[in-house]
């Protein structure tokens, strides 16, 4: 991995005069079209060993480049208000916006490597961590970004002697510092974990490009070199994006599926409901007013038929929570800042601190649902969706956050029902838009898709319940009785 | 001011059993016709004594409302990443956006009062407060807000009989901390000081409403009530804002001005540009890494003709910086998500981190100086507009932020010369835009823009720096001078 990285690379000062202007100009044009087109975000690692140029390049490439379209994003130690979200909500909020470079000065990467070198991880962990990048980057590469991994090496001998020089450098002393003395002594241990992580996250569409980092000029060259190229390549493709082969789902050959064997005749007497009622909500105050909630959080999403009584069964919800801790996020259509990120970014940036609660009214499973039966987006992204959204939920619960997901369901004559008095006491409030009807044509097709993504998507961790919701009492009373008994598990 | 909030007002139960579901409906209606007209934001304040039901009344409104289109914030205490702000900042980024309404639990007043009561500050601290306060409120109004404050009050009497019955009932029993009893001790200097501080903050367009605690019915009826009429009233004109009359600029009588009094010829050498550039790079990168600076941050705006070089000073100001550390804002059009909230927006949300450097590159002057000339706004607006950044400016500088401002002045020769240079190279980098022509046909409008723009913001702690810029060398010397020369003056 590091073998070339390690022939004392250099190009001499002449050649370097010569050549870096005309990158530099060909980078401000190729920048200047992505900065117009909005065509795709790129990103950019910086890692490798310390006192191979990792700043340097960075201060180079916004030097090189027009700085106003990049945003270098030096990850050093979380704020509180990241600490209290899972890992990955730091890079999340710092991704670039389609037509911009984010440049990341320590990344995904660097935690798992250095916990793995300093011993408080083993290599089970790290290869966890390991797969979890690899299914990031698939899915920022699936979003169309450009991902370029470098990776600043230094051969142990060429490290010594570089720390030491910087040392002796008034100029430049405070770049070195007793950490990275100490980092030196496990040089051996850190080129072998890093090696290990290398290879195995090097991959087509997020490849590692390792540089020798002892000489600025060559450093300079080669990253702005493969930068120019990985950039001028996708502009020219990026109207030609290959669709991505994706498992279709199963084949349907018979009649028998999950909606259609669920009883909807359920029902609760109305007195019996105004018990349940107090008695549950009452059950969940408490619960989320246990000192064990404040080390938690909790999500609770709501899909389901139009008209199934979501709005109903939120209120009942946030009845029995304090205002100042509950938020929640109706689902619309994104905000031009949403459009230029990767689809899940306009989810994470709500997720709750420790102790809050988020109900998201419609959530991240609208692309398995309406955009998949609208056809609002091409087949291969929602079929990519399934494993985006597990891979979220899977960061979330193991973030102590308890991930509850409903569906509403209701029968097509129920709906009919609704809908029709909806329209009857034209109460403002109820506005019945051309959507609802445009969707109910499609009942079957939703039908499908609701199996799919529960198949798909319901697991130990992240169950769906699903709700009988042709009795809005029965369906209230069952909403909240599943969160109590999560919560009451999960402490 | 508590006078009628001490008579003992109580509401039966069966008045309430009628009039609650009535009001509870028209106001569901009314936030209906807000959230689909996106008219404007509600910004609903809830303060006063504790144990008066400050709690229960924003969970009331929570239920009574749609609670999707409602924000509850608790602002309890500041995060690492909002201490490093100015003060202000956590309220900006909780503001609700147009058609949606916001509940502020703890606000912009706590901190005063509670300093003012606790003796960490004096009467003249808390009258600055009141100020700041009086002009941020104003702002909002004028913005479109709807402000209404809720102080909700309890005579001493009925406040310890409240905090005794709470610590009685096991449910409520958690409600009662320490604090409030220690808080309770101050019962008559927290009465005084809220009681002056309401006073002089009560004004037509955010108003305090002082609401009796000790009956939950009552309590809610004279809320829901009151939120209603102000909703109602305001929906009704948001059509017919009334026009603030401002002073407007003085008159032109000589034509002697600011600009064209300018030495625009002044001019630096190449070789001596050279030396200059190194030597004043070198200075910023020292003065930046110093560790004074760690608890500093440094805020640098540019504004200029078009074609007045911005870009290029910038890079050479970014040359001296660590990537890491800074950040560029190139303001464009506003993003939806700002377009909903008041104008300072959209610039508070990139207010840099301690140790940290952001550099606008256009900035909130655009209202006093394109949207005024262009007349993309009322003149209500820019005309309000100096005062509300003279006070963001003023909270910036307080915050240990180190504000320079910069006016790059051109001749309209220079400028038509580098329009035709550009137009000739055909280098697609520097697109002459449409727009660019129509600045420049309004070059005496922008003339005067600018001169009013400096005479009412510029002040010793934020002053405009002018910089004759027919000259690139002359120019980018003069902004790197003038950025070294603050911070020197700084530590």
């Amino acid at each position: 991995m590091f073998e070339s990285a390690e022939l004392g690379h250099k190009i001499g000062k002449r050649r370097y005069d010569e050549e870096a202007p005309q990158i530099r100009e060909a980078l401000l044009d190729a920048q200047f079209e992505l900065a117009q087109s909005k065509a795709f975000p790129v990103i950019l690692l910086i890692g490798g060993v310390d006192g191979a140029g990792k700043g340097e390049t960075a201060n180079t490439l916004n030097a090189w480049m027009d700085p106003r379209h990049i945003r270098t994003n030096a990850m050093g130690e979380a704020t509180d208000e990241e600490r209290e979200r899972p890992p990955m909500w730091r890079f999340w909020r710092a991704l670039p916006p389609k037509g911009t470079i984010g440049i990341f000065f320590g990344s995904w990467y660097t935690a798992p490597i250095i916990d793995r070198v300093a011993g408080r991880t083993k290599n089970a962990e790290l290869e966890k961590s390991v797969q979890e990048i690899q299914r990031f980057e698939k899915m920022l590469a699936d979003e169309g970004a450009l991902i370029l991994k470098f990776w600043f090496h230094l051969s142990k001998k060429d490290q010594k002697i570089r720390l030491k020089s910087l040392e002796k450098d008034p100029e430049q002393r405070w770049r070195v510092t007793h950490t990275d003395w100490e980092r030196f002594k496990l040089y051996d241990k850190f080129r072998r974990v890093s090696e290990q992580t290398l290879r195995q996250t090097g991959t087509a569409y997020a490849p590692w490009l390792v540089v020798e980092g002892g000489d600025a000029r060559y450093r300079n060259i080669t990253v702005g070199k493969a930068i120019l190229d990985a950039l001028r390549k996708r502009l020219r493709a990026h109207r030609k994006r290959p669709e991505v082969i994706q498992p279709a789902p199963l084949p349907v050959v018979d009649n028998l599926h999950l909606l259609n064997t669920l009883d909807l005749g359920v029902k609760r007497a109305r007195k019996k409901y105004k018990e349940d009622l107090k008695k549950y909500e009452g059950q969940l105050n408490l619960l989320t007013r246990d000192p064990r909630f404040r080390n938690k959080s909790l999500v609770v999403l709501f899909e389901g038929n139009d008209a199934a009584g979501k709005g109903g069964a939120i209120r009942r919800v946030t009845a029995a929570l304090d205002a100042r801790f509950y938020h929640i996020i109706p689902v619309a259509a994104p905000t031009d800042e949403e459009r230029a990120q990767p689809y899940l970014w306009r989810f994470w940036r709500h997720l709750p601190r420790l102790g809050h609660v988020a109900i998201f009214d419609r959530s991240w499973y609208g692309r398995v649902l309406v955009e998949r039966v609208q056809e609002l987006c091409p087949p291969s992204d929602w079929l990519r969706a399934y494993s985006e959204i597990n891979d979220f939920e899977d960061e979330m619960t193991r973030h102590n956050i308890l991930l509850v997901k409903f569906w509403l369901a209701i029968s097509p004559e129920v709906q009919m029902k609704r809908f029709k008095e909806r329209e009857a006491t034209g109460f403002k409030r109820f506005k019945l838009t051309p959507e609802d009807w445009r969707n109910r044509k499609r009942w079957d097709d939703y039908v499908r898709a609701v199996c799919d993504m529960v198949d798909r998507t319901s697991n130990e961790i992240a169950p769906w319940t699903i709700v009988e919701a042709n009795d809005k009492y029965y369906a209230r009373i069952k909403v909240l009785k599943t969160i109590c008994d999560r919560l009451e598990r999960a402490f």
